[in-house]
């Protein structure tokens, strides 16, 4: 039977790490070797990391990324690796390299590449058009990258019409909600309209804003997955893939008339590499199993909770942090929060700060602390109660005679960001905040306040989402590690006597599917009122993203998990007059 | 002898304000109307303001501003009008109306879409490739969109071919230093290559981070300048082309062959719109004088001064503040922005706050006081000590037995901070920041603190420059607005006793040119070097470039001026491994 073992190395590049991306090449095309594995394949830019955004305008950089290339190329033997970079031609081209023994046989350059949502790869890219395949021992083999396969026509289409029996497509595709299930429905369907087996293979770790997910698949030529690689974890998925039953699907579909479609002169090429068809026979498999479908995909909140956590982590640690604060008011947010730092850090790289005010009840104090032991995390208290009138009293003569507003909210707000930096800059902590996506929308939050801090966890987490993710975390736990009086009370922000969040905002049940209809979904002003909504209450919430788009521009970033982030996703005007109501 | 009236509209629309921007054009049809123009051009995207960015997705943005457009197009009598707009076919497009007699006669579409620096086009539109000339009266014309004419063989190189005898170029193209003569040079060369007028018409105002110059120009076929806009104000241009020159020359030039460019079946549609020759000689030419070389390009200083108030008065009025609030500290930067903000705004819409500390200088002091009589503003004085001495206090216990640092110094500076925008928040004043460019350059600047404001007028101003700019400002007015004594002595935080910006940085003549070499024009470590700097010197430059890219991220915008500005203009990964040293 003709087979061919093929590995695919779910690796966690950083961004700008060439000596440590290069070692991770190399040790993964190792194991590979070891495996057996004929093609061994990363991810979409695994030299660079991904995105590497305007580094890619420093020429140095790109000649670096060169360098770094040609030192994995020297450290492929009898095995075909396929390594995703930055090629330099002409103009610079996102690439993948085919090596085997030493030698660079061929460069692929991606094909269609993505402008929208967090991508801006007409920024940097020259697009080519240009779809070779290469025999690889006895089986041809097409090489796509990322947006390509996404194309009914594109290149993977072209190189099965031309006999190629695998099409291997490396990716940077980031996580967010669904996003697994809409990738394997999509490739399951390129695969069983070409009648080719489809490898996907997806990077992993978080970057600033985005979490690669991994999730890497291997989906035969009749459409089903055969192969499916860790979620938010490094991973090498080794698979034994059946050629044969590509011919036998081939020979046996119904007699359709063969599709023509006009392939350019240049449109395949065919590049022969030779690989001894016995050599992997003579090695032991190392310990690593041979793929099947042994991994499941993740229930969604304990994905989306992987998201942040793996966010989070890679976030610290690549920035070179050693640990985290987080200022914890007794409230939900902050209390979700402290849990991914401490699932993402260890509890003892996490340090609560409670700063109590005259407004705190004593419940949120309680709460604070039991969440504390139940986290087994360090609390430091500062009360703020002292601060606050300093500043009160340093500003009563210019402030006579004018009504308390949420100035002295802010005030308060403000002089815990304050403390919160003085730890972060004295202990070198990174200040994780605390904020969702929910009032970061309507701006519910004060800049320079609760909003300080270098790394925003929850930021496109809706409110009511925060709530399932906290039930999700205690009923996994089996126990309340969010203490359960946490998820019951109201929220409040606590900066005034008796202040709840539904003075200011509507109930979140109702706030929240209008946020993801206007902010997610472009839904114009009639279309989110036939959801439901009152006439006002849509006027008000609207008005308030709209104005504070200003906030949301010194927010810090954090975690994209819904169809579209505030950051790099979302890019608005803040002097903007309409209204579109 | 062959004339035309031509009526160019240099206006300043703002984003999103549809009704806004339909009255101020019909404004300029009727006065182009009154002096007897038979066209009127408006610049790119007149209708929606530019950019629109993100609000382009929102399908009912479209639709307003199609229906924006037809209320203009209502309002077109007997005069070709040429408006900016974004049409909708099978998807949107960044395009031209030409309008006559209440009817649309046809849309151009960009063909050539900006994807760099600060523009993201092909996030938005589909570029076209069909370009169309109309004869208006007796004269055929091209209409083409902004980056159109920065290909040599684009558009306007076919239509002159074909026979056009005007090209007219509609733009949104921003500012920076050294931008307009670049643009004369070009649209020069343009002109003379294809022995035709081009009448480039730009946009002017203040967009956020962008500020549109204005300065169209027209240029006949020999590439002379024969008019010019103001820079920086809107500006209606009126002129008569002598069209049979635009003839002698061609039936003159040397006799070249004819080149000969391959135009597609559909790209050189000719179209009639009918115009009465002899109507604009009925109508008295109006108050407005015929368009001549009474413009003269700006010096540079004042042209980048100009910038800046420009940008910060609309920054401010557009999004509805009354006034601003800056805090001084007696050093040139704030001195500076302070300045800025009377010429932009009005000495009664400007407050400064002055928040002294025990480190805070005599010298200071009385510069602070000299700058407000100089400039007749108001200022208001809250000393921070008590509140500096109450953080202290409350952190005394988790901060014992370590040493003072920086903790410290960002205390005070963020003290300051949440008093600033305590003012703002109790009397809606916006607060600028008066950070430079080469202080968020290296992260010299506290997060929260001195970075705290909405609009940071002088971010993308080196430090050199700021000297420079102040210079010129006492010049011009032949007094020292800017106290003598702030352009001379050293800078310095004064954050603790004697401290020194030099204590942490070279001096702003040596860090000055690493910025731009390393910011602005991507050169490598080795090429940094070959600039004269000191090995060390240059990698602890490049070291807190890098590391503060975190800080700008959270850095309010401001207006760019340079090659490369932070914000829109440099998109930097906060995780980044690359060191290139």
């Amino acid at each position: 039977m003709k087979t061919l073992r093929l590995a695919l190395a779910q690796i966690n590049p950083t961004v700008g790490d060439f000596e440590g991306n290069v070692s991770k090449i190399i040790y993964y095309i190792e194991e590979a070797s070891k495996a057996g594995a004929q093609i061994v394949t990363f991810p979409e830019l695994a030299i660079t990391g991904y995105p590497p955004e305007d580094l890619l305008l420093k020429p140095q950089f790109i000649e670096d990324n060169l360098d770094a290339l040609n030192k994995v190329q020297g450290n492929v033997g009898d095995i075909t690796a396929i390594v995703g970079f930055v090629d330099r031609k002409d103009d610079i081209y996102n690439a993948a390299a085919i090596i085997y023994n030493k030698t660079l046989i061929d460069t692929y350059h991606k094909m269609y590449l993505p402008n929208y949502g967090v991508f801006d790869e007409y920024r940097y890219f020259q697009a080519d058009a240009r779809c070779p395949m290469y025999k690889i021992g006895d089986t041809w083999v097409g090489v796509t990258i990322c947006e390509d396969i996404w194309y009914p026509e594109g290149p993977a289409r072209l190189q099965a019409l031309a006999g190629a029996e695998l099409v291997i497509n490396i990716n940077a595709s980031p996580y967010r909600i669904g996003r697994g299930k809409s990738r394997e429905d999509m490739l399951s369907v390129r695969a069983f309209d070409s009648m080719v087996i489809v490898a996907y293979l997806n990077t992993v770790g978080g970057q600033d804003e985005l979490v690669f997910d991994g999730h890497s698949i291997v989906i035969d030529q009749s459409g089903t997955v055969i192969a499916r690689g860790k979620q938010f974890e490094e991973d090498l998925i080794v698979i034994d893939l059946n050629l044969e039953a590509v011919m036998m699907r081939r020979l046996h579909a119904p007699r359709r008339r063969k599709e023509v479609i006009k392939l350019g002169k240049e449109a395949v090429e065919k590049i022969s590499i030779p690989v001894e068809k016995t050599s992997y026979e003579k090695r032991r498999v190392s310990r690593l199993r041979l793929s099947s479908l042994e991994h499941t995909v993740l229930e969604p909140k304990e994905e989306i909770y992987r998201s942040l956590v793996l966010g989070t982590s890679d976030y610290v640690f690549k920035n070179g942090f050693k640990g985290v604060m987080v200022s914890l008011s007794g409230g939900i947010d902050s209390s979700l929060v402290a849990s991914i730092a401490v699932d993402a850090l260890g509890k003892e790289n996490v340090t609560g700060l409670f700063m109590p005010s005259p407004y705190t009840s004593k419940e949120s104090r309680e709460d604070v602390y039991a969440l504390r032991d139940n986290l087994g995390i360090k609390v430091v208290e500062v009360p703020i109660d002292n601060i606050f009138k300093s500043y009160l009293e340093a500003l009563k003569q210019e402030f006579q005679n004018l009504p308390e507003d949420t100035t002295e909210e802010n005030i308060q707000a403000r002089t815990r960001g304050n403390i919160l930096m003085a730890f972060s800059n004295k202990f070198g902590w990174l200040v994780l905040t605390t904020g969702n996506k929910s009032e970061l929308s309507v701006g519910y939050a004060t800049l320079y306040g609760d909003m300080a801090g270098g790394f925003a966890v929850i930021k496109d987490v809706p409110k009511t989402m925060v709530y399932e993710l906290c039930k999700w975390k205690n009923n996994k736990e089996g126990r309340a590690v969010i203490p359960e009086r946490v998820l019951r009370k109201e929220p409040s922000a606590e900066l005034r006597p008796d202040q709840k969040d539904t003075d200011t905002l509507p109930p979140y049940h109702v706030l929240d599917p209008i946020l993801k209809a206007y902010i997610e979904d472009d839904k114009s002003f009639d279309e989110i009122l036939s959801l439901g909504c009152e006439v006002e209450c849509v006027q008000n919430v609207i008005r308030m993203i709209d104005k504070s788009e200003y906030k949301r521009r010194q927010a810090p970033p954090g975690i994209k998990i819904t169809q579209r982030a505030f950051g790099r996703d979302r890019r608005f005007p803040i002097t903007n007059r309409y209204r579109g109501h």
